[in-house]
């Protein structure tokens, strides 16, 4: 694993948790971790159960007892990163987004299709897809229980930048971290709603804005935690994001990705309207999904709350007894049994590469709207 | 109309509001307020639409062109009033509780009984039956879509007395009032779980508890809007009244009225468990009635929030679009509907003086049981 | 009052009812109701309680007993009977949307003006902002209590729609409609944005669209009871509108109108972030407003559901008791108190004609800017 | 660990994961499990990561290189094994409830305190405490901010033995179970009653009852997937318990415990209705606590929905960040944490066996409350 900041916690639950509920066919073993402080790094893998660590990933990802690199860096690392590992014949799971920038996830997915054909797997991480009730929400969609999309809402709201004093970390630094709300939890609204419809966006008209266009130097301690320093320094990336999108099949969709709703604290909600039914889901209330069947008796219609924790349910059945919460890590196991029964299969996993390209492609577009006045531009692909 | 209180008020909206919006098969003239205050009670009859005001109801009672008399005054004074004006051949609409004794609501039932037999008609007020959403649970359960009757959770919850110095208003002493929440809410409860189920009470075991056990004197004023004087005075009835009773089918009934449960400020609430369903309403949200089938597909099951606004769901036809919401006091305006129906077809309008009789014998069983310790007690009838 | 479709009902019930819970100044006379059929009309005044019935306006417009003109006819015909009232010296309340144009809704506007010099008042019936929740919305933004307004979102959602055999009635036609969605119920939200906020929209971003292009006509009957006939027509209107808006202080404000949101039944929800607080609501709960208050200790943050049903709040006085609902058309009762008090007072209601102007210039700006690709339109005036 | 049913997964997850998000100060090692059959143990130990697995606890218990015995057993197993544990200077965690009666409870307890004269510790694992909001709850209570408690209403909800052919597993037994829903699921609303309060039952009334009599006895397989055979065994549990107790102070708690509440999946709720406030939480949204502030300004009253997932929220430090959502198993960690630190810190940890001891106290006097018609009982000690 390449990095091991708060994404890297997660990661590692994910690998030491998934072999202890899932029968997977292969046995992951955490071997290294890498980090840039050599300190920083024997302590995360202390820690999180890394066999051990290391400073240089060029070395870790060349070495021949080295499957799997999975990466959870800062997006702007993540292309040099991936490409290495695939060259070097290792399967892939970066975090998302895909890239910083569209050209550099096209050379990531080439990359990857040229590893594919010789049995080398590749997959982005959008581990909101593996929430149950997200992949539940699928199912019923793809099932036709909501009969044709007509319209689609998909909202991503946080507040922790609603104090003009929160300081200037890498998050807020576009050399860093590519956007702001846009990449770091649009994407995820966008991936969502295109995993859930089985649809792709076609056009996007919006807007992006900085609300808060300097903040404070971070002083010392790094990440969130860190303290603010007197000087100040400018927000290079977008507070808000408001988008609408055409889909497939003609349908809109309409995006909103925000760290200034204030109250809401990790908001993740998309609702489907179709011809025949309708889907809510809300990441607050993970464990649920909101499902209006419209072919019921007229005097019986209404949104009915569904307690995604029925042994049937989507990766449900090693886990707990019906009405036994699952919380935010569990994606990650989730997402280490599909990867790693992908690899065993030699079945190609998603979300692929092409599939997190796509998605930059969408941001690229949005932020391209943006800069011509909200115009409908198309999404290349 | 006998009364001219809070009560007057919603019942002289439904007089109002009812010929405008159903169309009945007689008109309702809006004759005679009466109230023991001359001023006062000609106040309220100009300010509600009566025609008249008087003073003594025993004139009133016995006048040639009357012809309906609507009792909205404290319980102590239903019982001479209601018999009064049945066997002066008045129809009588009695606000609940019927009495505040048994043998009071028994003497009125008779009356009641002998009237039927000379076409006179009677009524009990329980009004929250007559919410759309209660009497589409009613309808739900009668057809069979929760299928046998399990449980049932009845709670009536209000916090207007947590302040230890709110006045000793006529609501909190015994001879007045006859009961404290298990009387004014608890009944409430009771009336709406039979009328849900279909099903009667036939014995109980409960507490009544008075928390609060002297606050200050009414000084100035009337009523909940009265100042408080310096001196005290013993509060007679019940603050909280808890009990469980079981059904004609044996299904246990669990109940709670209660004036203390800080920040519910009317929250008649009711849930009914069955074999194939269950439906669950809360009076603080009116217009909503959560719905469960359990004989839709595994993974889809949950409570649905159907909006009980369709033109087809009781009562609703002539009001509002879908969506658009009715209040508190368009139940009075359906009781009204209801009794002027009943009298012009000759039919028995429920609740019945009876219904009422028995809701009384239901709490006068759960004073009886909470004097004895909690012991089972059956309800005589 | 002219015109007597289902607005006219609404508009009778709170001229009937408002003089018997709020202590009007004036004593309003329900005297003349006008339509086009001569015997439907009849019919209505018989019904709703209006003295006559009449099926010239122009006449009655033209009476010296008659005080105040209330237009709820569809919106192609507000503009000459607005304005022929208003020179004939009468009060006019009008129906939203002011008109179906914005040369209309000027001119309206001027004739408005003209009159406000003689004393004559005007105002439109944007009722949602007498919601009591939505009225103490506004008090909570203006009193500070959220702080600066960040962001705003606000929805009209329904989905009466959804069924692609509706027949095609005259609010799917531009020439009778003015527009769709956008029209009918977009403008509520645009207009309740504002009241809250107190700000207005400066520009606008958007698109509209119809889904279901072709529709039955109508074959007998009328209104959305009526049957549809084997022939089909065009809609003229849209179905959905989203869009984005600048207000004065240059927050930006997103927005949905939709007929096609599977399960929603009349969801108008506007959700206001602010540095130090947010509100929320939502009219199928109207009777609730949820409140964050960002300067509550850390641990303690969280939208509260309050119940507007407090004696001191807006409007709640002369109602029914701590937690007693009130429905959809109280909102008429309190616009007539706040009419006929402002005319009693000599004072200048709002929404002015003046605010149904800037309403009808930010939905005209909407149509353009969807016209021209979604790009940033100004609002005129 | 001895035991490795469902609860043996969840204490098995506690154990590993805790040490890689709190910094324990005591490294554990999981090193044996302990069950009936040979191959089955074997099995859980491989997949659960112990280091060996066994079939005699008594030489487990007697091994030097073991410090801590973790008992997930059925109850009538637990005195046996926790006594010898004890005896034998193990720290001991055992699952809840204490045991099947109180006279194990009472040996248990013993043990306990003599053991803890050596510096021996135990604790009874009602994990529900050490959710976040429940410890947040109590911590609320604790510092005044809901006043006094003036009324408790704790409810347990399940739906799982609903259909009448659900077979009868050994938590139908009492020889194994002890008693049904009363036990298994009451215990943990008197446990999170007395843990949020502060407070102990002292009396309580009330009824147990068993609506289905008799089920398929188990045919092949175990536990709840076990298939049903073709003859039945009378069930000798209940599957509801309705009580009522009064607290310390007085304050009247009301108490319901069922597996028949149908469409309820795993709904531990309570609400605490204080004197200055109230406190609401339910299982099913465990991520979240509801708190109504009485001390607030009077138009901005209402129950606040508080994530509890803020960094300074009770356990929450090492996760993740704000509004990410923690999930069943969590408790499992804390009380890990929790206890490896009081063994290290060599504290008492709660709830200790005489919390144990009490709630099977409670227990036993509403079973014989119930077999005495309900009159009030006293709790013993």
């Amino acid at each position: 694993m390449i990095g091991h900041g708060f994404m890297g916690a997660a990661h590692s639950q994910g690998w030491r948790v998934a072999p202890r509920f899932f029968d997977l066919p292969l046995e992951p073993e955490m071997a290294v971790v890498v980090g840039r402080s050599a300190a920083g790094v024997e302590a995360s893998a202390r820690k999180w159960g890394w066999t051990e660590s290391a400073t240089d990933w060029r070395e870790v990802v060349a070495r021949d007892d080295i499957d799997v690199v999975d990466i959870v860096t800062p997006g702007d690392t993540h292309a040099e990163i991936a490409i290495a590992a695939l060259e070097a014949g290792k399967h892939v799971l970066c975090e998302k987004p895909l890239a910083n920038t569209v050209a550099e996830a096209e050379a990531m997915n080439q990359a990857a299709t040229s590893a594919a054909e010789r049995g080398v797997r590749s997959m982005v991480g959008f581990t909101y897809r593996r929430v149950p009730a997200a992949t539940f929400a699928r199912d019923l969609v793809a099932a036709g229980r909501i009969g044709e999309v007509r319209q689609v809402r998909a909202e991503y709201l946080q507040d922790w930048l609603m104090d003009a004093e929160a300081p200037l970390t890498w998050r807020l630094k576009k050399e860093h971290a590519g956007s702001g709300a846009l990449g770091d939890i649009g994407a995820h609204a966008v991936d969502l709603t295109e995993f859930i419809t089985g649809q792709h966006l076609t056009s996007v008209s919006g807007i992006i804005e900085t609300l808060v266009k300097e903040r404070p130097l971070l002083g010392e301690g790094v990440g969130l935690s860190g303290t603010a320093s007197a000087e100040r320094g400018e927000v290079t990336v977008d507070d808000i994001a408001l988008f609408t999108g055409r889909l497939d099949s003609g349908a809109l969709a309409s995006f909103e990705a925000t760290r200034f709703r204030t109250g809401r604290k990790n908001a993740l909600r998309i609702e489907i309207a179709g011809s025949t039914g309708a889907i809510a889901f809300d990441l607050e209330r993970m464990n649920e999904l909101e499902f209006y069947d419209a072919t019921q008796p007229g005097l019986e219609l209404g949104f009915r709350r569904i307690l995604v924790t029925e042994h049937d349910h989507p990766y449900l059945a090693p886990w707990w007894p019906t009405g036994h919460m699952l919380g935010y890590e569990h994606g990650f196991s989730h997402q280490v049994r599909d990867f790693v029964t992908a690899i065993d299969e030699g079945s190609a996993p998603r979300p692929s590469f092409a599939d997190g390209l796509h998605v930059q492609r969408v941001l690229d577009s949005v932020e391209r709207s943006s800069a011509a006045g909200s115009v409908w531009t198309p999404i290349a692909g």
